[in-house]
């Protein structure tokens, strides 16, 4: 069987994430065309490889990005570094010939997304954008009811994203809050999900008017041991510094096929943790999702009989489900009702990836998808800004 | 005992629901200042008005709204008629020295609203505009906690109000499918619901941004025989007529206090019969409410010790709830656990009214706050039409 | 049109129900055959009638039953008395010539309840016991597809009546709490119910084995001026009592048809206020009901389409349900997603009563029925001392 | 670090879901004493291990387990073998010194249960019975709440296990369904599980009384290529077999300290795919838990203020939860909100088994455990072939 030998970027919260999927996919997918091996993991920071040799996954680790890419032993560059330096990296990638995954979003700016486009294109390696939540079997399933027209004509999107992990305003200004490397705030890191589910889902979007907020403005500088992002052991210091992304951002979107949309994205919703929720209402049925019920799908199916109508919890947990079905004839997973977590979304993208490397068919969603998304993630920032309607740029 | 003589005006779904409304205040509130006396129903429609005298309610029935006025023995007028005659018909009121109460919403435009409210200061009424939804223990509870402290700063409002009863495009055209009846349609019928909640729970909005669509563009005239709306007996016509209201209405809000707003209203979700849905995140905690199960309201409270969070799902049924209490030593409406339906919402409505009229102390919402409303209602379609951000007048 | 002269007695919270109930009747059943006059109330506790008389409704008031019996302008006796009174005041009624409705339990024992269906019986009166859950609509909904052959070959039920307002043990010992009085606790108060509808919707029991609990064996007594079940304003004395009747109660059942019953009753169940659930599996689908959200009935369908099945929310508001449906050409409660409440259920039932009357068919759940709940009820009660399955006895 | 040499006998479903427990173990606990190392797969199919080289995860590939128990190098023998060889093997095991895990139920008598409890105690090694579910975080909160007395006194436990993949009638005969090989049906299979819960949450149950029954009492063969239980794709033969386990079996018990039980267990429950549900009411609070949604426990607190109580929805994926924390400054597994799965019941399961061996403190559940819950399943079994209560035999 054909390998793909992988180096990851990043190893924080994220960067474990995804070591866990290219652990599990060849135990999931033994059906798959090319297995990943887990060849290098590089991190600039020694303390954060010490612990992941510790959880031992790597065949061997780095701290030098430059001397990762010139090997020659490396086929794919996973990229779970911060937002801001997505895209140099991608494009070093890409020049070095390496096939690329970046987590998302993207980049800082559409113009930025588009050089990192380029540059995959240029040197005609394989691309993805990590919006792993298109690989929840409930939102796949939702993709497939709408592409089989089991939704009709589609009239509402509405989606909010929202956490709660910055509500307290003495919580450490980590990475996330800071402009020049985030990007944005719960823009980039949220509501670009909810994006790139509403560009999948529904189709493009061609304006947007949008509303951004910065509530606690000021916050603690994190102290040098303080880690990756919602951990209690953060240490805070006593020095402020400037919150300079949006806590909460609110926009309203109008596809193309004339489909109104909302988004909702805040770290700011007490009692949502991780309250990634869409519905959509067509004219013939509706669907809704929630992440914290990842293994759930609701649906409404207007030609139900009379009487016998209302939304229904199907638990996508069977095998003719996507994502699902079999794997050596047995339950790819498990079998209905037991459920899978967060981390089967990374391994069902890992193995798209990985499979797509074998092949040579470019998965989706690609940095096609992720320009995208990064153009309606600027209009909604111009709109904020100018409070007036912003056309999206065509990808 | 005082007795507030009574002359409602309309008599379909929602006047049938004030008349229910009225027979039950002397039974659930023996505590009031003051009972209703149900003198007259008022229908243009001899076939309505026999239907009201099979469900004996009314003393009398009249035909002539002007014979009405002229009585001396009323004392309150309830307009239960289409939009577009709430405005003249409460001025006639207050001119005839009448209290009055009316459906909302309360006028097509604010100027016609600021007009109605002028009249019954002149006259020295007492009015109140019928958002009973204020009233419904459930959400009476969300206004006592704010107003408590208990959600702290509040952040986000997140409204939508939504129903599907105009799905099917072979339904006729109702006169809530006419601007020069209805003013607006999903805007005026159902988002005028959610304003009011938000001005009230949250506080003045100060600009909104807004979207409005007809999906449906033209309907079968409705026969002559058809009568309200969302009965399956409604027949309609082969000739075709246009809808001149929205269907489905979207908008954000920045309101005086910073929280940031969304708002949809709509006649085309499949599954959601009366979706009526609002969500509060506040620094100290989270409500929400949804009137499909209008006995609950969820609510997270930051508070709570680690590891022992999570929205609670409060049955609002308690004695020490507000609306519900005893009356007499006994629980006004019934032991908790046993829940109440949508007319208590306009029982408590109407004995606030009554008592309002006994006390001389004029209740809430009055006109002044239908003129809040309206000032909304009308920036959302300026917003709509101009496609740009719209201060709100003050009322 | 007929009129049916009513005589209520005993006017506690069940007695205030039944009165809403009168009242609404002939507003939400113009349709029927025979409307209620509301003649006289009759409570032995002066106390009680004064708190009645400031709630009007009745025409008279009465302390004593002799009298009313004597009444030549009564035509139903409805008795909301305790349940060691029920049998013998229905004989006194029914040997007057009345007919009758009684509150649940019929009886203190079987003997006793069959008693009272002898007399019935032999004075050819109507006769109904009020188990007015089978008029909630969803229930019924329940009842018309199992009737339908919707749900199968029935393999289980499985029943809850959970509530907790004895949890506290300072809370007095009520009426409820005395065996000479209530003839038993949860056992006959909240299993009783879930009884009922096992018969309605399954079929006979044949054999029963039972464990029935007393928790807190004393409580406080309650002082001259406490009133009725589960207020905060209920005095306790010192001196203590004891309880004689079940705090909890469970047993397990098997139907002549095969099905197998689980069936638990308690008022230790802290959260529950009035969690009368039940759930059936048939071969072809199951429904579950929750009083707490008595609008609702969740039903999953065997021929749903793979990958598309899941527990459906059904919201039991649609004119084509039971008991909701058109009256005078408008809905008789109110628009589809617009609740009905906990009184609702017993306007069904006094109108199922009264038009029974006017029919001279007897309505359902009649004495007959009542028998075979005691029947269940005293299986129970001996498989609890016993400890051994009891056969039922044939109603 | 030490290692743990597992050798894995059994390879259908559940022996693939210790696979990937073990896999994943050193990455999710790289805090742990030691590490479990890879060594055996063995399985009497060919076909099956066929199956699992292609989901590489394991050194080597066996056959003959007296060939796996004659190795030096194995410490640790997991039995994931059908129930009637799990005894004979795990008596094997110890007497060859290895340390042994086996699926539940541990035996088909508690006779045979005893004799596998002295073999691992004569042979002193470590021991452990497979219930995986009292390391789901949300159950081991229940636990944590129970043992610092957040409930108080416990009155009620009500426990369902409801599957439905038995339902269609031409559904094959699966080793399942054969009392030789399965020792019961839904009772051994997921009664099981409840009744370990209820002992370990609860404490010891004194007396049962037991119904069961088959409902469909013949199936066709499996043919030869069929494979594990649950799959579409299993052929079955023309010819029929018997069904000699129950489908469904249903139980009332009672606890040592007083506590009322309830259990049912069922294949026949059409859209309940995997409901492990319990209830537990204490004389302070309430916990509810569903395995469909196993990242949350509801909870309800008798001490919230008056007016704010309510079953609350802890969504149980906090570093303070338990199994849950934090490892080398990190997640365990995720950030609050982003749930887990099944597979990480044995993740937890398995580190703890293999901490035990590193420790020498034997883990619980333990085969004095097993020996319990088999003494209740046996007590089960008899009172419904006695319909009599049954005493429990002391472990």
């Amino acid at each position: 069987m054909k390998e793909v030998r992988v180096a990851l970027v990043g190893y924080g919260f994220i960067g474990r994430c995804h070591t866990v999927a290219y652990r599990q996919v060849p135990f999931y997918y033994p059906d798959i065309e090319a297995r990943p091996v887990m060849t290098v993991l590089c991190d600039a920071n020694e303390a954060q490889l010490e612990a992941a040799k510790e959880q031992p996954s790597w065949q061997e680790y780095e701290t030098d990005y430059e001397r990762v890419l010139a090997r020659d032993d490396i086929d794919l560059i996973d990229l779970c570094v911060p937002n801001n330096v997505h895209v140099p990296m991608a494009i070093q990638a890409a020049e070095a010939g390496k096939h690329v995954i970046s987590e998302k979003p993207l980049a800082l700016s559409l113009a930025e997304a588009r050089q990192a486009l380029a540059a995959v294109r240029k040197a005609g390696v394989i691309h993805m954008i990590c919006h792993n939540y298109r690989r929840v079997p409930a939102i796949a399933l939702a993709k497939q009811m709408i592409e089989e027209g089991t939704l009709g004509t589609i009239y509402h999107w509405r989606a909010t994203y929202l956490q709660d992990w910055l509500l307290d305003p003495t919580a450490p200004l980590v990475w996330r809050c800071k402009k020049e490397i985030a990007g944005s705030g719960a823009m980039g890191d949220l509501m670009a999900h909810s994006i790139d589910l509403a560009l999948w889902l529904v189709g493009d979007i061609e304006r947007v008017v949008c509303d951004m907020e910065t509530f606690v403005k000021q916050r603690p500088l994190l102290s040098a041991s303080g880690t990756d992002v919602g951990l209690g052991t953060q240490a805070a210091e006593e020095q402020m510094g400037d919150v300079t992304v949006d806590d909460g951002a609110i926009a309203l979107a109008r596809f193309a096929n004339g489909t109104m949309g909302t988004f909702e994205a805040t770290r700011f919703a007490p009692g949502r943790r991780n309250f990634n929720v869409f519905e959509i209402n067509g004219s013939k049925g509706s669907v809704r999702f929630n992440l914290e019920r990842m293994n759930e799908l609701e649906y409404y199916n207007v030609d139900d009989p009379g009487g016998r109508q209302g939304f229904e919890a199907i638990l996508v947990t069977e095998p003719c489900h996507p994502h699902m079905g079999l794997a050596d004839g047995m339950f790819r997973f498990w079998p209905p009702g037991h459920i899978i977590g967060y981390e089967h979304s990374f391994i069902n993208t890992m193995a798209a990836m990985v499979n797509g490397i074998a092949t040579g068919e470019n998965p989706r969603p690609s940095f096609e998808d992720a320009v995208k998304v990064q153009a309606v993630l600027e209009a909604c920032e111009q709109a904020a800004q100018s409070k007036a309607w912003v056309e999206v740029e065509k990808g």
